[in-house]
């Protein structure tokens, strides 16, 4: 049951997400002693025309 | 205002997304006795490379 | 794997909850087919100074 | 460290993002005295076929 | 329709959240010409213990 | 800018929020090349009786 959210700004190759399941799957299981089963994950590819820092898009940085 | 997110692995047809805005929107109703109409709902289409079960993700299971 | 997020203003009893999770469960098991159990929801009561509809606090209204 | 997610039905021009992210920062910024650079906001533009209001689609109504 | 999540450290006046919905709502509304009633929006006054920047919990810096 | 949201059923020590926001921060930035300080992590300890697993309460497991 813990959920965990990610979103970054462009593109990751299917490598980068399995590390990126793994990796934080285990901190987590780790950290709480939660079952790993129990953890679902999502990843949100997000377009640097939808994010923006200080006001800013960061496609415009 | 309930506000309802749902988030599913795969595409779901469009007759799939209107069983479940209307029955999540029905359920929703009669437990809260709050106005239908204010009840929005999003409903997120994910894909199995981007979301991980147990830190595997769910497009290598 | 589906997770659904649920929103609502205001204190819900116990029932309330129950019935929620239930029915909204048993909504998106029947559209979608997915398995019952891997069906994960959470509850936010949200209180009314914190939500606004049209700029304008719930508790103002 | 303010964190704005925004979602809305069907595409927005860049300008319209710009615009939004200029704005709403600026009144989180004004009304917080948080420090601009530390505001992130992420726009995400929803199909009318995945967002509901009172059990029936958006793109039904 | 336009939903809008925010979420800050600390916590906020009554009068700072009324700052925020009605600026936020009318940034909104003037950029994407959607219905002002129709804009919902959420605030979490989150625990600095709860928010870490750069791996460090704010409450630590 | 990677934004992380998790979400668990129960409190947690603050020094599992640290080992959750520094490992989890750690992974993020190993996988993704992204800088460490634009990583912004939230944690939300979730009651069992606002979570639901195949329909049925964590409080009533």
């Amino acid at each position: 049951m813990p959920y965990v959210s990610i979103r970054v700004a462009g593109k990751l190759t299917k490598e980068q997400k399995q590390q990126i399941a793994q990796g934080v799957t285990d901190v987590i299981v780790k950290a709480t002693s939660k079952p790993k089963e129990a953890v679902l994950l999502f990843i949100d590819e997000e377009s640097p025309v939808n994010i923006a820092k200080g006001g800013v898009l960061i496609e415009d940085m």
